[in-house]
């Protein structure tokens, strides 16, 4: 192998593809990026079998070829390379890098070692809205399961029928829905790793109009033009989110979404003091009351609201209502309750494309 | 006590005041800040027996009064509220704190059982420009001792002769001395615990012009106008570091600051993988060349130079040598060496007022 390249386009390809590379592995060769120059273009590949990155950048190839290098070193010597043309090249598992006065040589591995790819037969692919894909993940990815007791709940439901696009994440205690419209000649089903999520949201960057996603029984693959992010599928079978979601309310509330999440806030400072984040909630006529109690102190926070139908106490842990607020961008929401021992849904005003729903802590009734 | 206090006000002075509070500490009281009210002004005082900081803050005080409350819970509590009027009264040893719509009842502490600071009786003081200040502990503190083997060592020598004031740090591998002008009205020669300048650094804002000195013969001052800060000082003696600094050398080099440092940079990323950091450098004719090795391979930078005097190779670590080159601000720097076994002498060009001085590695003939 034999080639040059800029320093900062190669700078910027290296930090996407070292998304993808296993850090804690029993795969030595996984540590690594591969490298390979081919028909004027440079193709670099990380993957730790679950999430696979692989990128072209166009550059001056000379010599074809291939090699892996380990990932970190890699990434840090481009990183501290002056902005000017680099040139790599490779004799047997050598590595030479070249920029200005700095000579780097480094011991590489045989990319015959390194693991191929998924290969994607072009099944059938959906094009997204790069935008409303990075806002859909934000808006459910955090209400995930963050243990593995049940694998598919780690994992964000990707779901299409018709010309609509569901995420939708839940973990036991809260769920998040958003639906994005999208065009699929049919219809998905599908839970992708919130890690692959994760990486693909910070890859993504504000310059890509859209991504296109191309499905298999087992893969999915993100196509974002010069890069492919490729994952497996989590296995088994989701909830039925949709029986959870009830239509019907006791009690509803209009609030602003900055005051009542500040409320909220300042009442989980103490509540948190007791790890159970405890704080109650009173929905009275024109105003709700948020409490908490600690060994320290007391809080009372008053929140103006419109309310109608019922007056209620509830509790809740306060960080899962706060996460939910904070996930959502319109200055009013609403909240709908059904008892206190039912969850509270909560939507934007006038938007019925985002939904939390949150379960509710039962109290004793003196406790309230 | 009842005052009343805008909400940004107190939150900047309770995020200075917190620098002083102590984490962890077998007296529960220290993790406390006292707030006392008095002649229409808020004091708050924390200390952990090593640091002490004291501020003033004008505010409406309608009655006198003082507790002492948890230093974190208070900070998160005033950082929430809303940037308004805030209420605060005690009960006892009961705080309430309300502001808009919210309110707080915390259990606080009498202020009896909080220690006190020491009493200065003004000895003699001394006015240093803050900017100054600053850049001197910025160029020295890194070079302290971080183990406490040698206490003396972990803090930064203040020495002032004449009109000029001289900040010193050596940890054995390296020194760092700057040296200001200042109006003294006598000589001065005390050490000061790193971890005061380095909050103290964190204090001094932009805004300040200055900032006074007053000292005893255990304690240090810091005068910033509304704020105090306090410093027991390190007792024993500390080395005579002027024998250190050598006049004489053999081989003189000049060089780009900015392109010697991304080269030791760059060789450093191998070094640093086999963790003794060991990089070798030669001075030849015109040109100094950068050399470092570990098992997954070597790198070879070249630097432009001008030099006088003898041809050397030498070695270094290079965290010790990197740390001193990034502390200087000039663009191009000044290498004094006196063969391969004495120390590498760093000055900023034409500037005499900033020295570092750092220890080779000392390496068998053929290993250089």
């Amino acid at each position: 192998m034999k080639i040059n390249i800029e320093q900062s386009i190669l700078n910027k390809y290296v930090n996407i593809v070292q998304r993808g590379t296993s850090l804690r592995t029993s795969l030595p060769i996984l540590e690594g990026i591969l490298l390979e120059a081919k028909n004027g273009k440079l193709k670099l590949t990380s993957t730790d079998l679950e999430i696979g990155i692989e990128t072209f950048i166009k550059c001056s190839v000379e010599e074809e070829g291939s090699i892996v290098i380990n990932s970190r070193i890699f990434g840090d010597i481009i990183r501290k390379l002056p902005n000017d043309k680099i040139y790599i090249s490779t004799i047997e598992n050598k590595i030479c890098i070249k920029c200005g006065s700095a000579e780097f040589n480094i011991i590489g591995n045989s990319s015959l070692e390194y693991p191929e790819l998924p290969t994607i037969t072009d099944n059938f692919s959906i094009k997204i809205s790069a935008d409303l894909f990075k806002s859909a993940i934000r808006q459910t990815i955090f209400a995930t399961a963050q243990d593995e007791t049940r694998p598919i709940l780690t994992g964000i439901l990707f779901e299409v029928t018709k010309d609509k696009a569901s995420f939708v994440a839940l973990d036991g205690y809260r769920l998040a829905l958003r639906n994005i419209l999208v065009k699929s000649p049919q219809d998905v089903k599908i839970v992708v790793p919130s890690k692959t999520l994760n990486e693909l949201s910070k890859i993504l960057e504000d310059e890509e109009s859209s991504l296109t996603i191309t499905l298999t029984s087992s893969h999915i693959v993100f196509n974002l033009g010069e890069t492919l992010v490729y994952s497996r599928l989590l296995e088994g079978q989701y909830l039925n989110y949709k029986d959870i979601i009830r239509k019907e309310h006791k009690t509803q509330v209009i609030v602003n979404r900055k005051l009542f999440q500040d409320g909220l806030e300042r009442a989980s400072l103490l509540a948190k003091e007791e790890k159970t984040n405890l704080i109650k909630i009173n929905i009275l006529d024109g105003k709700m009351v948020i409490k908490s109690n600690s060994e320290i102190g007391s809080v009372y926070e008053e929140v103006p609201i419109e309310n109608k139908g019922e007056d209620l106490n509830i509790a809740f842990n306060s960080k899962y209502i706060i996460d939910g607020i904070k996930a959502i961008d319109a200055d009013k929401i609403q909240l709908n309750f059904m008892g206190s021992l039912n969850p509270c849904i909560i939507n934007p005003i006038d938007d019925s494309e985002y939904t939390y729903l949150v379960l509710p802590v039962r109290l004793a009734k003196e406790d309230y």
